[in-house]
Parts: C-alpha cells; sequence; structure tokens
C-alpha cells in the first residue's frame, strides 16, 4: 500500500494566502458591485523598469538566434549574475565571497522553504513570531516541527515573540536550537534589527552551534546607515548562516522568478560522530539534483538592475513604495492606531482595536471598508492583536484605501 | 549541535552531468586545442521557434506597462496556459482532465525530484534500470532508498533491469513495491512501451496499490501510432498515476523553464489507518508552501507553442533532431555497434565493444575522438556496457561527430 507522508496532514489545509483569496472571493460575489483594494499579500504593483525591460527584449533575440541560444545554465547561476551580485551587493559592505557562495534560483520562497532539506529531521527550530508561514510549514511537512497544539505552536520549535512589550526585539532563546529563522527586515512586523541586536544572535550562533537561515529579502527597503543589509556584516557569520535574497521587492520580480542564496564554505553542521560536514557542497549537489536552474531570461533581467540606469530606477520604485509606507503610518497614527515598521520596510504593523482577534478585524475591514489586510494570527500566535499592510499598492490605491479605512473608523 | 543530514553523505559526490563536465574539462586543460563536441547531455541546440520569440516580447512589453504588468501568479500556474495544455495534448487523445490537475512548473526536474515529498519516508522505491538519476537520488536524500551496496544497489529500490537480453521491456516486479517510476519514452535508452505493455504497468499498480509517477517529458518525439503520448490513454491510470511533462525537449526550453505535472483527483494514497488521503489538494499545499509560480514570461512563452504556428514550428524542430537520430542509429550499425532507442525518442542507446566498462568507453572516444558521450552506469547499474547518445546536435556537429567516431573506429 502507498502510504502518503502523514505530515502534511497536520498542517492547515491552506497555505495563508490562499485563505485569504478564499474569503476575498466569498466576499466578492456576495458584493459583486465592491471594488476591493488589497494591502494584503506582498506583491509589488509597479511596471519592471526600463533597463530590465531592455534586457528582456535583448535576452529573448538572443534565444531566438543559434549563436545566442543558450540550453541549460549551471544549475548555480551565471557567472554574468554571480559577479554582478559579488561586486554590487557585497564588495561595497565589505564582504568577501566567493563566486561559489551565491547560488541563484526561482525566487526566495523555493530556497527557504529547501534549505531544511540539509538537516536531520529531528534537529530543533527557532523562530521568532509572528513570521513567514514557509519557516514552519517547509518544517512540518517532514516531521520535524513535531505536533500542533491547540494553540497552534508545533512542539518542536522555540517560539520567540516579537511584540509592541519588547519592541519587536526578540529575546535570545533560553535554551539552545539547532536551527533559527530570521528575517530582517522583518515579515511581517517591518521591523528591523541594529547591527549590535544582530551581533549577539550571530555570538549565540557561534556559542551554541545553532544554524541562522536569514532572509534578507527586504534588505533594499533599509533607510538607515546602522541598519544591516547582510548578516555577513557581522564578524562571524559565514560559519553559522546562510542568508537567503530576492529580487521579487527589489525590483519587482514577483513575476519574472528570480533570488540567490549564500552558502558560504566555512559553514558546517556535525554527523552524529562529530564530524564537521561542508553545507556548501551539500547545497550544490541538492540544487543540481532537484533544480535545473533559473531561467536565462530572468538571470539577464536580474543582472540589468545592477547597471548605473538599472539601480536609479530600482531605486525610484522603492521609495515610490516607501511614500505609501509613510501615508500608512501616517494615517493609522492619525486615526489613534498603534502601529509599527515601515520605516525600513515596505510593511506596516497595525495593532488591532484593543488587540481584538485578527481574523475578525479582517473580516470586518473587508465588508466595511473594502480593504484587504493581512491578520496577524496568520503568521504565527504572535501576530494574534494585529494585521498587516503592505506599501506596494500603487499611490492611488493606498490613498483611496486610507480614505476609506478613515470613513469606515469615523462612521 | 545542527546537525546534518546524513542521507546526504550515502550519495555519490556530484551529479552525473557535473561529473562528466568535470572529466570534459580535465581533457580540455591538457588538450587546448582540441574541439570537442557533446552528444552527452540532452540539451537542445536549436534555437527558440519564432511564434515563441514572439510572445516572449509581447509579454515583456506587458511587463513595462502599469496595466499589463503581473506580479505573483497562481502557484499552480495560469488558466491561459493550463486551458491550453487541456486542450491541446489531452482531450484530442480522450483524455479529459480538470484544470485543477495541471500544475504548472519550472522544469521537469524540479517535479520528478520533489514529488516524493508526499509519500512516507519507508514507501518501497521501484525503477527500472538504468533511469534518469534524479528518481532515486531524491529518494536517497531522504532515507527512502536506504543504503548503498558496493554496486550502487539501494537497499530499499527495486531494480527492473531493461537491456538487449528482454527487448528494454521491464518485467513486472515479483514482489509488490509502493511507488515506481517509469519514463517512456525512456531515458536513457531511448526505447518505449505499446499500449499493451503500458496496460500490464496500470493493472499492476491498481492491484497493488503502487503510484506510479510517469515521466513523459519526451513524449513529443513519438513517431508510432500505437506508442501512449500519455499515462492516461490506459483506462485506469487516474486512480494510480502521476504524470510530468517538459517543454524542455518539446520546444527547447531548456533555458526558458517551464513545464507540467498531472495529479489526478482520483489519485489517494493511504495513512497507516487505511484512510484514502487525495494527492492533488496535498500537491497543491506543497506548491504554494514551497514554490511562488513559473515565470510569467515562460508560461506566456508556452502557451505560444500551442498556436497553429508555433505547433508547425516546434514540430519541425523535432524533425530536425530526428534525423540526427536516423543519422546516428545508421552510422552505428554501419559500424557493426549494437543501437537501440532513436526511432520515437531523441536518445540512441548504443552497446560498448563487448559490452566494455562505459566511463572507460567514454575516456577513450573523449581522447580518440573528441566526442563526448554519457556513460550508461551513471544511469544504473543494469546502464553498464552501454553509453548514451543525444539527437540534440546540429546536423553539422551531429554528422562530424560521427565522422570522427568512424575515423576513430576504423584506423
Amino acid at each position: 500500500m502507498a502510504l502518503v507522508n502523514e505530515h502534511f496532514l497536520k498542517l492547515p489545509g491552506n497555505y495563508l494566502f490562499a485563505d485569504i483569496a478564499k474569503r476575498v472571493n466569498a466576499f466578492k460575489t456576495t458584493h459583486r458591485q465592491a471594488d476591493v483594494i488589497s494591502l494584503g499579500i506582498g506583491d509589488v504593483t509597479q511596471p519592471l523598469c526600463p533597463a530590465v525591460i531592455e534586457a528582456l527584449h535583448r535576452a529573448t533575440d538572443e534565444m531566438g538566434t543559434r549563436q545566442g541560444f543558450r540550453g541549460y545554465g549551471p544549475e548555480q547561476g551565471y557567472d554574468f549574475l554571480r559577479e554582478a551580485i559579488l561586486k554590487n551587493d557585497f564588495l561595497p559592505r565589505g564582504i568577501h565571497l566567493d563566486i561559489d557562495e551565491i547560488f541563484i534560483n526561482d525566487g526566495a520562497k523555493s530556497d527557504t522553504g529547501n534549505i531544511q532539506e540539509l538537516i536531520r529531521w529531528d534537529n530543533t527550530v527557532g523562530v521568532t513570531d509572528p513570521i513567514y508561514p514557509v519557516y514552519l510549514d517547509s518544517n512540518a511537512m517532514i516531521g520535524r516541527a513535531g505536533v500542533k497544539d491547540e494553540d497552534g505552536r508545533w512542539s518542536n520549535v522555540v517560539y520567540l515573540p516579537c511584540n509592541a512589550e519588547n519592541g519587536f526585539v526578540p529575546a535570545l532563546p533560553d535554551r539552545r536550537v539547532d536551527v533559527i529563522y530570521l528575517c530582517y527586515p522583518n515579515n511581517p512586523t517591518g521591523t528591523v534589527l541594529t547591527k549590535e541586536e544582530l551581533h549577539k544572535w550571530v555570538s549565540y550562533a557561534l556559542h551554541n552551534d545553532t544554524l541562522i537561515f536569514y532572509d534578507a529579502a527586504y534588505q533594499a527597503y533599509i533607510q538607515d546607515d546602522n541598519i544591516p543589509h547582510s548578516i555577513y556584516e557581522i564578524r562571524g557569520a559565514r560559519k553559522c548562516a546562510v542568508e537567503f535574497h530576492s529580487y521579487s521587492k527589489t525590483a519587482g520580480f514577483t513575476g519574472v522568478r528570480c533570488g540567490y542564496t549564500i552558502v558560504p564554505k566555512e559553514l558546517t553542521a556535525a554527523t552524529l560522530t562529530g564530524e564537521r560536514i561542508p553545507l556548501n557542497p551539500l547545497w550544490l549537489r541538492r540544487q543540481s539534483t532537484k533544480f535545473n536552474g533559473t531561467s536565462y531570461l530572468s538571470q539577464r533581467a536580474a543582472e540589468a538592475i545592477y547597471t548605473p540606469e538599472g539601480k536609479e530606477q530600482v531605486r525610484a520604485t522603492i521609495g515610490y513604495y516607501m511614500q505609501n509606507a509613510a501615508l500608512l503610518l501616517s494615517t493609522f497614527r492619525s486615526l489613534g492606531f498603534e502601529v509599527y515598521g515601515g520605516e525600513n520596510a515596505p510593511y506596516v504593523w497595525m495593532r488591532t482595536p484593543a488587540g481584538s482577534d485578527s481574523w475578525k478585524f479582517f473580516e470586518e475591514m473587508l465588508y466595511g471598508a473594502h480593504v484587504v489586510c493581512t491578520p496577524g494570527v496568520g503568521f504565527g500566535p504572535s501576530g494574534e492583536g494585529y494585521v498587516r499592510f503592505t506599501a506596494f499598492g500603487s499611490h492611488e490605491q493606498t490613498a483611496e484605501a486610507l480614505e476609506r479605512i478613515t470613513r469606515w473608523m469615523t462612521v
């Protein structure tokens, strides 16, 4: 009898955003006239910048000629892109990487979901809470998360609450964990860690032989100088951290699919007998077995954002979204809401009135203002009493959504 | 202590084709003047067809405008492509699929590697031998394959030899297995199963509650009428089979990355208590958690091959490669080699002289004729004594390679 992987059955039926889409569709079928504005899922709205469009046309033309055609690329990505990453994303911050430490992918979601394949099924997992659902769901699918209790907490997971009370700075775990997921600038709270705070995490990891899976997908939104763009800005991080980058939010690539992962050569995990195994060749083995490289077109598109024009155009779009973030913050504050994030990140994290149920608030705002947010509890138990808004709408839609919320709140 | 997934350490260090590339590079550094022709890795060489190029330009232009821009697509793919697949790849063969049974991906390698996540870690695995390495490597990485013996055989895997002696038609397993991987037209042997032969497999699966993972990546190369293009041409297959398709070989998408997987709604696997769990929603959960959809551009490109012009252009390219296959077959036969496949598939499977060591023959031909093939043993123990040639070269390169081999053989 072919047996199913029963760990899947412990998961909620839907991925969070599929669940939201379902509820929004239910609303739409009963309110056909309503024009719903979504500030829910973190998807961008502005077109690809001209430098990227030009690169895509050029790469397309190449693919139509015998001389220019490219078949399978290297599973770990083309050197032209990996070199551009080295020179632009790391060298200016004093970080020296080897080209073989960079793995191009089809977006950070795949790699943040797949990275756990490299570690034993029974390693303990630590997460800040609330958190991007992929980290825990991917561990749950293989049984590593354990079983779920009534509060939605997994038995083999250590939760590190981030809330208004601790200023969204997670305390170090009170016991050791084998791996920990950190995401800064944070999804969903939009908050950041300073270099000093991140330094504590690297020290903890080195001291406890803990692996850090560091998601830097939103680093392009950092405005303040003291906020690290990469964990490798911290001494010693090469020995304890994998880092994930994405072009999705940096350059509007959510539909183009490209990102990258850094697996330093010094990074190791242990066998049961204590032998240290480098993770870089293991990740290469994983990728060359279960992945066939990222589209050539997407890689040429990504390369284009490192040209002088590309850089300027990408910066302008990020500035555009950060104006939305500022408007969200100021409007919510003027309405008397407690809001966080939004200064070095495209997310604004809002406390619901009196910390009420976040799915209930989501539904009330959907039905009352025709605006979609993301219920905080969807990101973990400590997200209860909060909702997330994204700054990725157009100016017009963001302003319109805020007007509706203002009207709805002040009726 | 963060512990490594020790199953990875049981694998050979390199993926087969990485290993070949390494040996070819070693040759090139000592023979700088040599112009090596590769008929090794199954990568295409002809440019994308005009219909695809046009679609890519159009989609690129859309992505550069506010109105046309597309962000995240559905994780399971856009309806425009799924509908084209239904209407063109299945309906004409009398196969009725639901659109939700089709999952667009970034190529068949990812999904044939990932599909095993849905089943328990201790299910037994059956494979025809020789076989595409991804099937076993992906099972080995999670421990399902067991341990490897001296002959390179995994302890929890049932091998079904395919060789000249049995006409490359695998016998049904002499015991039951939980899942079995079939690939037809076959990679690497280039051989096919008739409808009658495939019918036996479906009956076996239904009788034994076995899941079939059916890789149809090369179906576009079938020339004979009695050879099934899809396992769903066989009654009952919807209850026992997942099927994988790819545009890589159909339309030269090895650098574009697009394919699809069919998971029928009737398909189930059991829990330990005997409950039947449908696999379609589980696969959707897997994909929406660890995958973020295929590039919009790649999906528009794939849609274009279903237009009248696209179909004609794709057919012409396949015809071009099949001319190479015919030339490989006739030349090798005239040289006195035993060759198989190549009539309904882009691969020619050749017995080495007196069934000698396939890595040794690979090296001899590389150094003697400067032509690269793939050693059969890289595809499994029963591949020893054979090598694989691909028909994906240009006419000129294929002809030149065959001239060199002829010269080398007749010296």
